[in-house]
């Protein structure tokens, strides 16, 4: 990842934390601010990545040793002279590419993002969809987001959630011979009337889809209010 | 988006900063530092959302006309009651969610996330992916990525790329003739070989892939060459 122009230290930091988070180790800046890279360097859980940077005069030194060369923009410009992708396609392409050769991902100053100078050394660009053309992102925020795109498991997304294993039949009715022994206790259920009551009690109890685990805890609360309900 | 005892303005304001980008507007914020609300209202293009951000005194209060209530965690946590589902998952949830009800998600503090109080008044939690257990994600960020996620055109990551128009035939055979008699002029091409160069200038100029609208430029460069080269 190249951060070219950088100002503020605190986006230095948050970008190298970014990359921790999402598994990348390589960072070079480019004429960043002496103070923003040297202030950077006490970012949390970043120093051994910030420690390891690259500091280049340009972005063609920046680049050289890459095969494919990826710049970031924000939305807004409209007389680029480049291919854009949006980052849920382009991040895959990326990926692809990086199995083969190293890539740089271009990141502008906060203020002004990448010069067409910066710009006419990339292949393609990339954009984050925000829903404003007026409104950029913040630097570290954009970083974060390319990075997650790039580690994003696009089949977790289709995946099923945990289940969530459910009580089984027994255990719904035992809970609900339970309640309804309570409820006669308490008055609740009229007895002429406790055969309707008994599958209203049933359905009811199979609607909450209690869980296993959940099972015995509530046996446990009525077999305890049963008891206080004997008590003279 | 509910903030829960944040303490950095810069978070409160990198948060709302990420709903304006994505299209988000309504802020909640759960005992943040008196301090710490008051500076975040100058954040970068989030004024009117800061401006219209509410504030309670707790979790409950915050959540009590939602539907659905998901807390966000790092990892790490491994003795949690609750479901986890990883943001490419929840995140869709989320947004199924969304279309009938209110949706309500939690972050916790920069420093200790949400308590276990706060969690017990979620449905279920969402994670972001990251690699290591021991570094939790900058809260700016995290906020960003859920709401990208959320907004996230999983149509768009499946797409094919913008296409470029190639040159036509027609054109990529005009430059070859351009290119031929400037190397003949310029003495590249040895007239009594110039047959099978052609040829090979001929794949040459088709392995270029030109683009239709660079087609022009280059006829223009190579006509300047040619020009220059007649002169005597």
């Amino acid at each position: 990842m190249v951060l070219v122009a950088t100002r503020n230290p605190l986006n230095i930091g948050a970008a190298a934390r970014a990359m921790a988070n999402f598994g990348f180790s390589r960072l070079r800046v480019v004429n960043p601010y002496d103070v923003a890279f040297r202030e950077a360097r006490s970012a949390v859980g970043a120093a051994p990545l910030l420690a390891s940077a690259e500091e280049f005069a340009s972005v063609s030194d920046a680049v050289a040793d890459c095969r494919l060369v990826v710049g970031t923009t924000s939305v807004g410009h409209r007389e680029l002279q480049h291919p854009i992708r949006r980052s849920e396609f382009g991040a895959r392409a990326i990926v692809r590419a990086l199995r083969a050769d190293a890539v740089a991902l271009l990141f502008g100053s906060e203020k002004f993002g990448l010069s067409n100078d910066d710009m006419s050394h990339c292949h393609w660009l990339m954009r984050i969809p925000t829903v404003s053309q007026d409104l950029s992102m913040n630097l570290g925020q954009a970083v974060a987001l390319c990075l997650y795109e790039m580690a994003r498991d696009s089949k977790a997304a289709a995946a099923r959630p945990g289940r969530i294993r459910q009580a089984g039949a027994a255990e719904n009715e035992q809970i609900t011979t339970m309640l309804l022994d309570v409820l006669l206790r308490s008055g609740y259920v009229n007895p002429r009337t406790a055969g309707s009551t008994e599958e209203k009690v049933r359905r009811l109890v199979r609607r909450l889809e209690i869980a296993a685990r959940d099972a015995p805890v509530l046996m446990g609360m009525l077999r305890q209010i049963r008891w206080k309900l004997e008590k003279p």
